[in-house]
């Protein structure tokens, strides 16, 4: 990429400040910054690196007060975080623009094929899928029979999409994912044999799944994740789990049959949740945590395992720490006590 | 599929009540019954729904005792959930009958392959590697030098097996699941250098493994998974590691090096279990607890991080949870001796 | 393998005691030795076997003092481990040395390759990546375009190496491993709407990373591991985190976005770590513990979670296991201060 102050200030609709022919190659952080490179200052931690950045152009909020002189040459614009936000996936939808199908993938002759994919080396599409447009399929994919993948969907490279699976359109599914192996189900009724596992996985539209997560498909029915889930790396999801819309989970997190969370939650790293619960939107579990109970009530904060609610559990926590300096006060008081039981007796 | 209700009634040699000419075309849950659809019930919470399905069969069991009209016909079965579950089964083999060698797929010429076996699209078979009959190799399957890969076992898409590895008869590995890679084991006394590890992993009969696991080899002699062992996603096994038969481990679980886990355990999600020590058989752990120590008596229940037993532990947990309310009492009885100090001292 | 005690002498500068002629065919632990098995004899534990194993040689410590008669032959070595650690490593380098460039490999001819490489069938190798000198590169591997990856480096089957990825020399990556996916990070200020990820993952040399881990790019710059680095299987690194040289992360890890960890750090099983932290050098941290403030003094050892110094943990916990005995000794105070009260007021 190369591009001049005066242009990016065009794209970004910002004002500048210095001189409108200095060339840009590369992006980078404030503090990394060198000849040539575009950064911003939106964390106000940061700001001392404004006068010290080798950067070239540095984008900064509109309102932005200078305390010295700066070497970069400034763009002023409205949210210097969301402009920035703006040239990085400009620049990300130039390097990933992959597109054709390539002699050495493997398309079934009845899957069906939208306009202007891209099929990478090695992947496998299988009979009866749909492929919509724009859907971007690299190496060593795999989309098993009857899958359904939606338009501009993004499947990195060695994804697995077992049969059925159905995918909405506009997510990003990253390397190692796995969609629709079976349940882990076996019935203690009939000698623990496995049930069959013939539901599938939903995954609905402007979802996004990191990379190595595993999402089983429903015994019956579909496991699902609405509209807008946010997934991070390494995800365990049982089969017939629901995630509500916009539900963010951080890196671990495992989730037990049959369990449905609702919308706009937010889970941090390796949260555990029981089989068979309900919990409510706009949730919040701290790290590490487990469910063990329904949670009914929105908007709560939890933490522990099992986990209750996080305040309550941070003073019993303070409590627990110092648990050596409160069996000693119950020893001085039986001390105390005994000492005025035996002046007592005298 | 396509049957008719008379048609299910002799596959599961059940007692119909209704339209023997039923046409079913589809299996579903009861509270999503549809026409051409054919359900079942079995759990009690869910008899109201037997007097609204839309569904067109419901298989009950034999001396359930209707206390309205059904639209839907029946077929009376000894376990409702047993017959169900057979149906499912047969409808599974049928779509996962795979045959055939493909094109795409390479096979060393030194490698032994038995009769109706399935290799899919870009799968791979290593020198000297052994292949049962009916086996199914998913496309992108590795299978590396020397491995051995019973009678019908099925290897799904992307299954990646390490030289050396032996798997059993009738076993299931989901997609990303990785067999036989490096234990994680380096030599203090020598500057940390890694210890080559050169024995493998087996696995028996009857196993299933789901996705995204990691199951190290052995440094010398074999990692072993026994007869019947059932896991779920996303488990990590390090090297020397033996699981007794029958036990089944939740997803995420985590078994540290030369761990020998008995027979018949039931570990839930999340656990970690350290190295060199015995689990005694019939242990049952609760989620995200870990175990640090050996347990020598079968048939326990443990609980928490450290571990212990199980009951103790929610005992504990639920003084814990109060731990504000019981210093609130210590600081009461402080007050009250220090009061009766002073009025002493007076 | 085959070769005579004599030549296995010479090859380990040992001192051998017996039959220079014994013919050794294979590896085995001493507890398992049979006819043509060498063994070694390192752990006080095992002395027993020393005087009933089958092995036909056993290497000892030079110093070893027998108490009672051996069949196998002896090899004196001045460190028994390290001898049979050097024996494993010459067995592992013939079996895994592969060479050659399959012609159903994949390499993008603006791609630069090395001296004797191995590139395996299905294998990917992207636009204007470059290979270093006896690169293994397995089947099915994937290397993204403008990925560096590094003499007598091993990519085990199925590695997912995303563009811009810099790997060192003497690595090895075990299979199912995502290196480069997308950091997590949303922008809660614009909707939260996807944070382009645009820089990549550097992996210094002699890293080696186990099965089925998932380490994310940054945003901008780099997520780093230093030189050394060693990681067991499951392991989940967020974007922009850096781990210092020489750190052993055992199985299952999480580290969240942007937090730095020191060198000689030893991690175990489950253990968290949330972002924007600094952990200091050869801090340890126990298994499922999890670290949620920065730790600023080197050579600590944390448990819990949230986790605090260990020793004091362990403390609290004991005290935790026995909650129920402290607050029937407060129930016993207040019944005390109770009859106290009520006999001074009569």
């Amino acid at each position: 990429m190369q591009f001049t102050a005066q242009q990016i200030a065009g794209l970004l609709q910002g004002q500048l400040e210095g001189n409108a022919d200095t060339v840009i190659t590369k992006l980078a952080k404030i503090e990394e910054g060198e000849p040539g490179a575009i950064s911003f200052l939106a964390n106000p931690l940061y700001t001392p690196y404004l006068y010290t950045t080798k950067a070239s152009l540095v984008i900064i909020n509109k309102d932005f007060v200078l305390t010295g002189p700066v070497s970069a040459a400034l763009l002023r614009v409205e949210s210097a975080e969301n402009a920035f936000s703006t040239l990085l996936e400009m620049y990300n939808q130039v390097k990933l623009n992959k597109k054709g199908i390539s002699k050495l993938a493997f398309i079934s002759e009845s899957a069906t094929v939208g306009k202007d994919i891209y099929a990478g080396e090695f992947s496998f599409v299988g009979d009866n899928a749909w492929i919509g447009d724009n859907v971007k399929i690299y190496p060593q994919v795999y989309i098993g029979d009857n899958a359904v993948i939606g338009d501009n969907t993004t499947l990195f490279a060695g994804v697995k999409i077992y049969s059925e699976t159905t995918i909405g359109k506009n997510c990003i599914i990253h390397s190692g994912t796995v969609l629709g192996s079976d349940g882990f189900r076996f019935n203690p009724e009939n000698d623990n044999k496995k049930v069959a596992q013939i539901g599938n996985v939903v995954i609905e539209d402007d979802v996004e799944i990191g990379a190595n997560c595993a999402i089983d498909r429903a015994t019956l029915g579909s496991t699902i994740l609405r509209k807008g889930v946010k997934f991070d790396n390494l995800i365990h999801i049982a089969h017939n789990v629901e995630i509500g819309e916009n539900t963010y989970y951080a890196a671990a997190g495992v989730v037990a049959g049959s369990t449905k969370i609702g919308k706009n939650c937010m889970f941090s790293g390796q949260v555990g949740i029981v089989g068979h619960l309900q919990v409510a939107d706009n949730t919040i579990i701290t790290a590490q945590s487990g469910i063990s109970k329904s949670i009914t009530k929105p908007g709560g904060v939890y933490m522990g395992s099992p986990a209750f609610d996080a305040n309550k559990y941070r003073k019993a926590y303070i409590h627990f720490r110092n648990l050596d300096g409160i069996v000693d006060r119950i020893t001085a008081l039986e001390k105390q006590n005994k000492v005025a039981a035996e002046n007592k007796g005298t």
